[in-house]
């Protein structure tokens, strides 16, 4: 029989992901292509108390089913946080609990995006937000992303011009860039925005790893009324839980609220009253400064091991937090090839081409730095260099 | 500042969903209203039990990233019980893991959906799958739903000139009517498939609640290259999981993957986990048998007590198996003027409307009987007989 798929299918991911899959569960393998949090940072022995203790004092409650915005007291602890971190007075009611920070890139396309609207990132963008946003048939217009930012004259452009209905950034640590808005930037923008009918969709999945421990200024600071914030407990407790959630002002988040409840009724509500007890009896700050130290030392060893030992016309981002770097390769050298070398030699790196929504990125690669030891980074980087020398 | 939201959100949910939210919180009020299952058969022990163990051997495992398709030995159980239970053969490779089988709504939509494109489903049909599938903006027409199933001359007649994508259905117990197709009814549906375009959408949450515990046939035996298939662990483990599950042809099932990677990568690992720990050292259909026995005990109460002490012209349905019927009120009574007279007597009852997605239902109300015990519901139903001669 034959199947007939809506227009939006049409962007089926391509078969290149099954590959990418492929040599991630080789151990054969060193990759740098994944995205995953280091897992000896996860406190598994932490969460099984916690979850003991859910059990033992209310399992058939946490077992039933529960309401869609979200756990109260976990959205409780997520607003003292933000007050505390952040100076960003966000009441419970503002949040809503999600399947990690991606059902936001989901829901928040769906409550917004009619087909053929305007939309607008950055160049690179995360790969995740274009697939979500993809499947609403938005047209995309993109910002070129550098270290202090969004480049703020083709933003006032595409703003002015394109009018997009959100413009979505990662400021703090971008994926795949690992750049983070400077305060000028997020001002900037801030002001650029005011007047307009544009929102300022601020993901915020690595915040808390920056590698000197000090928080950067949210946009929604400055315009509190045009942002939706999301943050996630991925990257700073565990992504098997997925549990992320979002802010937003509450004409938003009662739309947003609807698009939930359609979508899965709430989120599993287990891990939502396992990881509130996990959070209210464990030091989060401590835990994120051990990470966020590891992840410094990581990205400092892979930045001076391409500045040392690959061959000239190599450069790269420097990351001050988060996961992930980008790294352009000499001129004449494709990404696609290198991943097909790179296996090989039995090294994995992440061809850029897939972040360039408006196309481009063939010179770039993203490297993860937050999954494995200085050890293995050592070896990896010193597989890819020799491939890399090899292709030149 | 001006919100511009999409065109599908004027489907925004009525303000009486909250007005329910508050009743079915209020511990002086017997609410029929609800869906929740009975939380007495929830094994937190047993799932408990699971947990320490996931913990114990694999936590970490756990609670890192995963795939998309979900945890394979989950798919294995339920593959392996779709063949003994219903001698139907399906590979762990045609099932992908959900958030519950709202979620299947959701996606399921999303991948067929153009908007204006046209649906059919039953009248009554679950509210769950209207709210879902209005955000994709379908056409809708619905087939009267009987004893024996869809009324086979207008479902005919739909299928022939409306031509839909798919027709939803809930064959077994459904929610809202409790009805249960007949076997002849399956048969004649599936005949009435073949060859056309029409995808049938087989939604089985209530399949394992039989209160003879007697499975049906599933349409998906006969035609299952144009049926989709899904299932949940909500109504016979725990919900709070949100732990459900699709099964389709490998063609639908790729764009199916595709967007659930988009939605949220993967359902809640460790719970996938658990949930295969648990059923593997649990006998579920013991669970099950004791599950729809207590839910047979309470419905042929309700029946009763519908029967016995309430005025002439009340009527409704006799379902075999699941946690609802369908009430119909008297001549001249309206089911919101029940409702609302209900709350000041104490009691609530769902009125039928919104499960009417082409009009219709003021007459009917949907009681639930999965949710208290046989005290409470004499005492409701009481409670709701007083305020029908009242209003009479």
């Amino acid at each position: 029989m034959q199947y007939h798929f809506a227009d939006r299918m049409t962007c089926a991911p391509p078969s290149f992901l099954g590959k990418l899959f492929a040599v991630s569960s080789n151990p054969d393998i060193i990759s740098f292509a994944g995205g995953l949090p280091n897992s000896s940072f996860i406190d598994a022995a932490g969460i099984r108390d916690a979850a003991i203790r859910v059990f033992e004092e209310e399992g058939s409650v946490a077992l039933q089913y529960s309401t869609t915005d979200g756990y109260l007291p976990l959205r409780e602890f997520i607003s003292r946080r933000y007050q505390k971190r952040l100076g960003l007075s966000i009441p419970p009611n503002q949040i809503q609990i999600v399947n990690g920070s991606q059902q936001c890139l989901d829901l928040v396309a769906k409550i917004f995006l009619n087909k053929g609207d305007p939309i607008a990132m950055e160049r690179p963008g995360y790969l995740g937000a274009i697939e979500a946003f993809s499947l609403y048939e938005p047209e995309f217009r993109d910002v070129a992303l550098g270290p202090e930012g969004p480049d703020l004259t083709e933003f006032g452009n595409v703003i002015r011009d394109f009018r997009p209905k959100f413009f979505y950034g990662i400021p703090n640590s971008q994926n795949p860039s690992g750049q983070t808005y400077s305060d000028n930037t997020r001002k900037a923008i801030a002001e650029i925005l005011e007047g307009t009918d544009t929102i300022f969709y601020e993901d915020d999945a690595f915040g808390e790893l920056f590698f000197d421990g000090k928080p950067r200024m949210p946009i929604a600071r400055l315009i509190p009324d045009r942002c939706i914030l999301s943050g996630s407990f991925s990257k700073v407790v565990a992504p098997g839980m997925r549990i992320g959630w979002i802010c937003s002002p509450p004409e938003i988040l009662a739309r947003f609220n609807c698009a939930k409840q359609a979508a899965d009724l709430h989120s599993n509500f287990l891990c939502q009253k396992i990881l509130a007890r996990y959070l209210e009896s464990h030091d989060l700050d401590a835990h994120t400064r051990t990470i966020s130290e590891a992840y410094g030392r990581n990205c400092h060893l892979m930045c001076d091991i391409l500045d040392d030992r690959f061959p000239e016309g190599m450069s790269h981002t420097t990351p001050v937090g988060g996961m992930f770097m980008l790294a352009t390769l000499p001129e004449g050298l494709d990404s696609m090839r290198l991943f097909e070398e790179g296996i090989k030699g039995k090294v994995a790196v992440l061809p850029g081409t897939p972040f360039y929504v408006t196309g481009g990125g063939q010179s770039t690669i993203r490297l993860n730095f937050s999954s494995m030891d200085e050890a293995r980074i050592i070896e990896g980087m010193e597989r890819l260099a020799k491939v890399v020398r090899a292709l030149l």
